[in-house]
C-alpha cells in the first residue's frame, strides 16, 4: 500500500517517486537504488523553520541532525531552507565545510569528543559545541585556552524522562552514555564547574528524549524538566540561558500500520507551551533548538532493488533476493524495523503475496524483512523498500565487499545524483 | 583475563600482542587501531591446510572464507599458506585479484549473484561458481553459453540440520534465503537440472551448517547427510560428485567463559569420518573443501581505542567512553555478542571494575559491551577488546562519518599497515 502522499501509480502502472517513474531511475542510475524525494526534504526543512519562527521564542531554529543521512548536499539543503546544522564528529563538521555551509551555524555534538575533534572544530570556527560532561567541559576548556579562544558551549543534561513510557522519573531513564543526569544533581554541579572555566562561554544546555516520538506530550514534558531546571540553575547560580536545544526525536511513519505524526501540530503546541512555561517563571525565554533528522529525509526516502530470484520453501517462507541488503539498510538487523515495499513495476496491483526480502550478504540475517505484503514478484523486477532517507546511507557498510549504492535526488519532476555509486577500484582503495 | 596464548603482560606492566607492546602500537598508529597478529593467522591457515592434506580425502582443501576479513593482505596470507579463496560478491573478486590471487582458487558464493557479476566472475576465469538454486544455474549456464564457456560449478543446498540442537531435521532448519533444501526433494531435482545444463559442469555439492561450531559432531553429521545425498543422487542421475565443500563455522572463545574449540582434534575427527563413509558407500571420496573464516582471523585480532572520558552514574552504570565504537564493530549492536577486555596499561593488574565500553557515536545503543571487567580505566587509558579480528572491518561503517581505523599487522615482532585510516577527505570523496 502506497501510504505517502508522493508515491503514486502511473499510467504505465509504475511506481512513481515524486511523480518520477521508479523504473525509468532504475535503468538510468541501476540498481541498488537510494531515491530521496528533495522537494519533500526541502518542504519538511522550511515546515520546522517556519514553524519554530512563528510559535517558538524569539531567535529558535530548527538543525538538521546530519547524523540521519550526511553528504555534501544534504548540507547545501539545510543552509537554503534556513536550518542550521547537527554535527556529531570532524567527519560531520568535514562535510558540512566541505559543502560550504557557514561554520557558525555548526552544533558539534558526541559523547566522546577527542581533542584533535576539538581543536579541529575550533581552528574551523564551529558555532556551538555541546559538552558531554564535565570532563569534556575542561577538555573544551583546556584546547580551547591554548588557542586562545572561548567558543560558545551547551551542556548535555539527562532529563531523566523514560523513553518508553515518557514519563518523568528520578532514576533508570538516566542511566544512558550520554549527558550529565538532573536527578542525581549532577547536572547543577557540571553547570557550576561551565561557569567557572575561563575559556568556554556557556550558553545554555541540551538534552534529547528519544526516537520516534508521535506526539506533542513527550516534548513538552521535556520542555517542563528542562525549564525547571534552567530556574533552579539562575536561582542557585545567577546564570541565564541564552540557548535550550531540546534534541530530535520528531517520528516517521514507516509502515500502513503506522500513526501519521503531524509534524506542524507538535511543533506549534511544544512552542506555546515554552512560552507559557517561561512566561509563567518570569524567565526571559532562551532560543530553543531543535534537531530533527529522520523527519525531515526519512519518508522522502525509497530503495531500488532488483530482484535476482525466489524461491518458495515448501511449508515455509518465499524469500525475494535482492541486489542489496544490510549493507545499505542494516535497520532490520539492527532493531528488527519494519518496513513496506512494493514492486515498481506492479505498484497499483493488490499485494498478493507474503514474502521475506533477502539482501545479497552471505550472512542469514541479511534480511529487509519478513512477512511483507507485495504484489507477487519475478525475477527481474524492481522492489521499492519505502521509508528509507534516514539511517540507511549513514549506516550503509562494504560487508561482503558490496559497493554501497548511489543517491539520486529529485526535484521538480527531475533527477541528480548527489552521491555517486562506489565502484570496484573503491573498494580496495584503503589496502595496502 | 588474558585468554589467549599471544597475549601477555610485558616488563613495563603492558599488554602485549605477539611481543608487541600495544601502547607502542598505539602511539605508532593512532587509535582506534585494528591489530592482527599474522603469526597466528598464518598458523591457523598452516593448520587447516596440513590437517586436511593429512586426514581428509585425497586433494581435500581449506579456502579461507573472506568475509570474516577482506582485504588484499588476507588473500596474500591465503595464498601464501596453501588456502583457496572463498569471495562472496565481485568486490571479493576484485580484491582477491588485485592481491594477485590464482582466480582458479577462488570460489564464488553468494545468494544473489546478479548477471553482472556472474559475468565478471567468468571472464576473470574464477575457478568454481556455487550456484544457490535452480535460477541460478540457468542464469549462470545463460551468461556462460553467450560467453563460450563451460564453468565448475557446486550446488548449494541446505541438509536440514538445525542450527542450534544440531541435530538432523526434515524441515523447519531449511527455511532460510540460503540454497536447495534436501528434504523436501527439491535438492534431487535441481541436480537434474543441473545435469542437463550444457554449459555447467556439475563438480558437487556446499552446504553450511551455521557458526560457532565447538565440537566435531556437527561437522560429521553434516558429513553423514551429505554423503547420503551424494549417494542418494548417484544412485537417481549416475552423477559422481567430485567436490563436496561443507563450508565453515568452526568456532573461537570470544570470553574466558568460552570453551577453547580443538581445531586440529576437529579436523582430524571429521575427515577420519568422511573417509570411512564414503568407504561405506563405495563412494569414490571427493574432495572435501571447507571454509573457515572467523576461526583463522577472529582470536587474531585485537582493537586498541582510547578512552575519552569515563561516567559514573549513581546507582547505575560506569560508562567508559571509546573513540571508536559501532563504526568499527557493530557486532554488540547486531548480536549482542560479548567480548572481554583489558586496560593495556595496567593489563597485569587485577580487573576490578564491571564497565560499559560505550562508543562515540550518538547512539544509545552503540556499545562495544556491558558489564565488562576491566582494570579501573581513567581517560586517556588505551583500552584494548579482544577477538575483534573477524567481522569487525568488514561489517564496519563510516555511520556518523566516522573514518575506519587502519589494520596494523604482527610478524616476527615487527608491524606494519595492512590497511591505511581513512581520512575526512575519503569521507567526502563519493559526494557530489
Amino acid at each position: 500500500m502506497l501510504h505517502q502522499t508522493n508515491l503514486t501509480v502511473n499510467a504505465a502502472g509504475h511506481l512513481a517517486i515524486g511523480g518520477v517513474d521508479a523504473l525509468a531511475l532504475a535503468a538510468e542510475y541501476g540498481t541498488p537504488l537510494y531515491v530521496l524525494d528533495e522537494d519533500m526534504v526541502r518542504g519538511r526543512m522550511g515546515l520546522y523553520a517556519a514553524a519554530m519562527k512563528e510559535h517558538f521564542p524569539a531567535g529558535s531554529r530548527p538543525l538538521y541532525a546530519s547524523k540521519a543521512l550526511c553528504c555534501k548536499a544534504l548540507c547545501r539543503m539545510a543552509a537554503e531552507e534556513g536550518m542550521g546544522l547537527d554535527v556529531v564528529s570532524a567527519g560531520e563538521i568535514h562535510t558540512a565545510l566541505a559543502a560550504g555551509a557557514d561554520p557558525a551555524a555548526l552544533c558539534f555534538h558526541g559523547n566522546a569528543k577527542t581533542e584533535a575533534a576539538i581543536r579541529y572544530a575550533l581552528e574551523n570556527r564551529v558555532g556551538t559545541l555541546v559538552a558531554d560532561g564535565p570532563e569534556e567541559l575542561e577538555r573544551i576548556d583546556r584546547t580551547a585556552a591554548a588557542m586562545g579562544l572561548r567558543p560558545r558551549v551547551l551542556l548535555r543534561l539527562t532529563p531523566g524522562i523514560d523513553p518508553h513510557t515518557f514519563k518523568a522519573v528520578n532514576t533508570g531513564a538516566v542511566d544512558v552514555k550520554f549527558g550529565v543526569p538532573i536527578p542525581t544533581g549532577q547536572a547543577l554541579e557540571a553547570t557550576k564547574l561551565a561557569l567557572g572555566l575561563e575559556h568556554i562561554a556557556l550558553e545554555g544546555f541540551h538534552c534529547h528524549i528519544g526516537s520516534q516520538v508521535f506526539q506533542s506530550g513527550p516534548f513538552r514534558l521535556e520542555a517542563e524538566v528542562m525549564a525547571a531546571f534552567l530556574d533552579q540553575a539562575r536561582r542557585e547560580t545567577g546564570f541565564t540561558a541564552k540557548v535550550l536545544d531540546l534534541g530530535g526525536g520528531f517520528a516517521v511513519a514507516y509502515t500502513p500500520a503506522d500513526p501519521r505524526p503531524d509534524l506542524a501540530g507538535m511543533l506549534r503546541e511544544t512552542g506555546r507551551r515554552l512560552n507559557v512555561l517561561f512566561a509563567a517563571l518570569d524567565y526571559p525565554a532562551p532560543a530553543i533548538w531543535m534537531e530533527p533528522g529522520r523527519s525531515i529525509v526519512g519518508d522522502a526516502g525509497v530503495t531500488l532493488y532488483t530482484v535476482q530470484n525466489v524461491k518458495t520453501v515448501p511449508g515455509g517462507s518465499t524469500y525475494v533476493a535482492l541486489d542489496g541488503g544490510m549493507t545499505d539498510n542494516p535497520r532490520y538487523a539492527l532493531y528488527g524495523a519494519r518496513y513496506s515495499a512494493a514492486v515498481a513495476d506492479r505498484a497499483g496491483q493488490p499485494e498478493d503475496a507474503a514474502v521475506t526480502l533477502a539482501g545479497c550478504c552471505c550472512e542469514s540475517g541479511d534480511l529487509i524483512g519478513e512477512n511483507i505484503p507485495l504484489q507477487t514478484p519475478q525475477t527481474g523486477d524492481t522492489v521499492a523498500v519505502f521509508v528509507t532517507g534516514a539511517y540507511n546511507y549513514s549506516m550503509a557498510s562494504n560487508y561482503n565487499r558490496v559497493p554501497r549504492p548511489p543517491i539520486a535526488a529529485l526535484r521538480g519532476g527531475a533527477s541528480r545524483l548527489i552521491v555517486r555509486r562506489e565502484t570496484l577500484e573503491d573498494l580496495t582503495m584503503f589496502d595496502l
